[in-house]
C-alpha cells in the first residue's frame, strides 16, 4: 500500500506544498504565512497572518521553570545532540502542559449554543470540576490573554466562540473566591477556533511557538554548561523503610 | 544551586524575552521577529527577518518520504498523542537527516581564509570524503538553494561565507563527474553564518522550520487513519538461518 | 519541596532497594527477582520468578515488521545514538501496541464477578466493540498465549482472572465467524492480573520485555548499515490537487 | 528493497529467535537467558547467565536524583502515558550519563596490549584528560564494582580486559590525590568486553538493565501524583538585562 498525502509535492525537483510552488513561497511569503498554508490549505489573509503571528509569538516562552524548558535542560546537560535535548522538553507537553488550549477550545464549541450554560458552569463548579482555559497559579490577571482578545476584536477574530469564552469567565467569576481570568490557553482556543482552527490540531500550534523557545534554552545550557543535572542529597526524601 | 538564565523573566506576571515586554513583542511583531530576538537577543533588522522568512519557508517540509515524516506517522498511527508522534519524527533528525547545515556551516568557517582551499577539495575527492553541503540524492540542480542565495544577494547576506561556499561549488565540479550543487543544507549553512549565526544553534533552525511541517504530516495520518502502520511478510526478508 | 521516593536509598555509597542491599542482590538475584522487588516491593517466590521469566520472555521480540522496530531502525539509520533510536522505538508504543495488555486486564477485571458477562459480550459483539485481548490481524492460533496459560495453571497462576478470560474467549468464539483465540496481550494481562499486578504498570511489563529486542533490532542496524531509510517514489501517492 | 534481518523469523504464526523456537523459551529460559541470546546469537552457558544477572542487576536504579529518574518524572507528572515519560528517562542518557561502559570500554580494548600504558595515564593524568571508568562524584569506593569484580573472578569472566582497568586504577591512584576507584560504569565495560561483548552494545545493556527502575519510577509519581513539577520562583536566578 502507498502512503498518500495531500501536503508535499515533489516531482523532477520541483516542490510544490499544497499546490503553491516552494520557490514561490520562498521569495514571496513569509514563515508564517506558510505555517497557515501548510495546516489549512491556503495562503492566508493579512488579519490570519497578523493574527497567528500573535498568537505564536504569545506562547514563544514562558521561562525556565516549565516542566519542558527545565526536561530539555537537563537532558541537554547530560551532553545530548540539540535535537534530542528538544524532544524531551515536548515530551514534557502532556495533558497538564499546552493541552489545556485544545480542551479548552473543545468545550467552548460544545456549549457554544448552550442555553444552559450558565446553569452547566455552576454545575461543574459545585463538582469541583476545573473549566480548562481560566484560573492561573500565580497570576490575577493575564497580561497575554488580554492582549490576544484585543487583537483578535481588532483583526474580527473575536466571534462566537471568543464570547462563550468571555461569558464563561464572567459567569465562572460569580461564582468563584479566587479571580479565574481567562489564561492564555483559553484565549488561544477561543481565537484560533473563531479562525477555523480544528481543535485536534492546536497542540500542534502550541508545540511549533514554544520550539524555538526550547531551542534557546538548550543553546543557552550548552554554552552555559554547568555539568550533568541532578537532584543534590538535601533534595530528595527517602520515604521507604 | 539556582538555575540561571537570561532568555525570559517573568516578575509580577509580567514577562519579558531578552529584556523586552512580551506584551509588546504580541503586539507588534512578527513570529520570525521573535525567534530572531529569542536567539540573537535582539530586534532583527528588517533584511535580517526577510531572510529568515525565507529559510524556515524553505525547510518547512519535504515530503511524506523523509525519516522524519515517515517516522512520526507510524508513531501517530499507533495512536500516540500529537506531541508524542512529533517527538519521535524529531528524534529521526540524526546526523544524516538535518545535521548537513552545521556541518557545512563548520566547513565554511573553517576555511574562509584557507589559501589552499582548492588543493584541500581536490585531497578531500582523493580521499572520497564527502564535503557537506553539496549534492543531492536525486536532483541535478536544487532550486530552493539557488532561491535562498539569490535572495541572500539581494538582501546583503552573501558574504565571505556565501563566497566560500559558492567557490567549493566551483571547484568541486571541476573534479565531480557527477553535479554536485551547493543544497539547501549547504546554502542555510552559508547564508546563516553570514547572518552572525553560531553553527550550533544551526540544527535548531532547521527544526524550527520543520516542526509545523510534521505538525501537518501527523494531522494528516490521524484524520486519514489507516490503521497500524507496519511491514508487510512481503518487505521483510529474514536472511539468519 | 524534597522529591519523595519509596523507591532506592543512597547512604554513604550504600544503596538499597526496596530495603534490600543491592550488593546482596547482585550476589544472590536474578535479574529478574530484582525486577519483581523493585515494583512489588518484596523478592519474589520460585514461582512468581518462573511465571515473571515466561512473560517477558515471551514479548521480548515480534520481529522487525512492528511498528517499534521499524521506528527504531528508521532513526538508528539516520546516524543517532543507540539510546535515542531506542526512545523512538518505544513511542511507538501507543494505544494500538504493546497497551492491549493493560486494556485486557481492565476489562477481566471489570467483569470477573459479572453475573450477565455472556449478554455483556454479546452486546459488545453487536455494537461491533472490539473486545482488547482477543484476536489477530494474522494468526488463527496463538501459541504464545497458550504455552503461557499452561505454564500459568502449572504454576498456581491460574486463578479468577484467566478463567474470566478463558471464558471470554469461549464466548466470544461462539458469536464470531472469524477465530478469536486469546492473543499475548490477553495472557498477559490476565495472568499479571492474577499474579497481582496493577493493571497501571503492565505497559512498563511489556516495554521492559521488549526493549532488549529493540537493543538488537538497533544494533543490526547500526553494523548492517544500509543508508538513511526513507520512502522511494515508487511508495508514495500524492492525492492532493 | 526489503528490510532484512537476522535476527526474528515468524513464519505461520511460528516465532524463533536466532534458530530458536519461541515458544521452546518461553517454557524453558529465563528473561537474562533470551536477552543473551537475542545479543549475541546463541544461549549463554550458566556462568554467563550468572555474570549478566549481577550486571544487569547491579544497574537497575540508582536513585531518584539521577537525570534519567528526574526527567522521567517530571514528564509523567505533566500526565502522560507510562512510554511517553520512559522515553524522556532514556534521552536523559546522553554522553554523561551510561555512556562510561561503552567509552571505558574501549579505552581498555585499546590499551589491553599497550606497553607503555603506564606512561599513557601519567600523559593523560597531565593534560587533566578524564579517563572514563574511574572516580565518583561523592563515593571514596564503589561496593557495586568491587562485587562485580569479585564474582567475574569467581566465573571465570576475569580476564585481560579485566586485568587492564585493575592495573590502570592501580597507576591511576598512584598519581592522584582524590581516591579514584574503578567505579561500576568501568567495572562493566571491562567484563563485558571479557564475556565478549562489542563495546557498540554496551550502552544497551544499561539502558536494559535500568528500564524497570525507570519504570518503577514513573508508577511511583503517578501513584503518589504532586501535581505538575516545575521550578518555583526562588530557584530560578534571571541573570539577563
Amino acid at each position: 500500500m502507498k502512503w498518500e498525502t495531500k501536503i508535499t509535492n515533489i516531482n523532477n525537483g520541483q516542490e510544490t506544498i499544497r499546490g503553491k510552488k516552494l520557490s514561490g513561497l520562498i521569495q514571496k511569503n513569509t514563515f508564517t504565512e506558510t505555517i497557515f498554508l501548510i495546516w489549512r490549505g491556503r495562503i492566508p489573509r493579512k488579519a490570519e497572518t497578523k493574527m497567528l503571528d500573535a498568537l505564536l509569538t504569545a506562547a514563544i516562552d514562558h521561562g525556565i521553570g516549565t516542566a519542558s524548558a527545565m526536561t530539555a535542560r537537563i537532558v541537554a546537560s547530560a551532553k545530548n545532540s540539540l535535537h534530542t535535548a528538544l524532544t524531551a522538553g515536548i515530551l514534557a507537553m502532556g495533558e497538564r502542559h499546552g493541552s489545556a488550549i485544545e480542551n479548552a477550545a473543545k468545550f467552548f464549541v460544545e456549549n457554544k449554543n448552550n442555553r444552559n450554560l450558565v446553569q452547566k458552569i455552576k454545575e461543574l463548579k459545585d463538582k469541583k470540576i476545573r473549566v480548562a482555559g481560566f484560573g492561573h497559579a500565580v497570576l490575577e490577571r493575564d497580561e497575554r490573554s488580554e492582549n490576544l482578545i484585543k487583537i483578535a476584536k481588532k483583526l474580527g477574530f473575536y466571534k462566537d466562540t471568543c464570547k462563550t469564552a468571555i461569558l464563561i469567565e464572567k459567569e465562572l467569576n460569580k461564582l468563584s473566591s479566587k479571580h479565574l481570568p481567562l489564561n492564555i490557553d483559553g484565549a488561544m482556543g477561543a481565537i484560533l477556533t473563531d479562525m477555523g482552527f480544528d481543535p485536534d490540531i492546536m497542540k500542534g500550534v502550541f508545540i511549533t511557538a514554544r520550539v524555538p523557545g526550547l531551542v534557546a534554552h538548550i543553546y543557552e545550557e550548552i554554552k552555559n554548561d554547568t555539568g550533568l543535572r541532578r537532584l543534590n542529597e538535601n533534595e530528595i526524601d527517602y520515604i521507604g523503610k
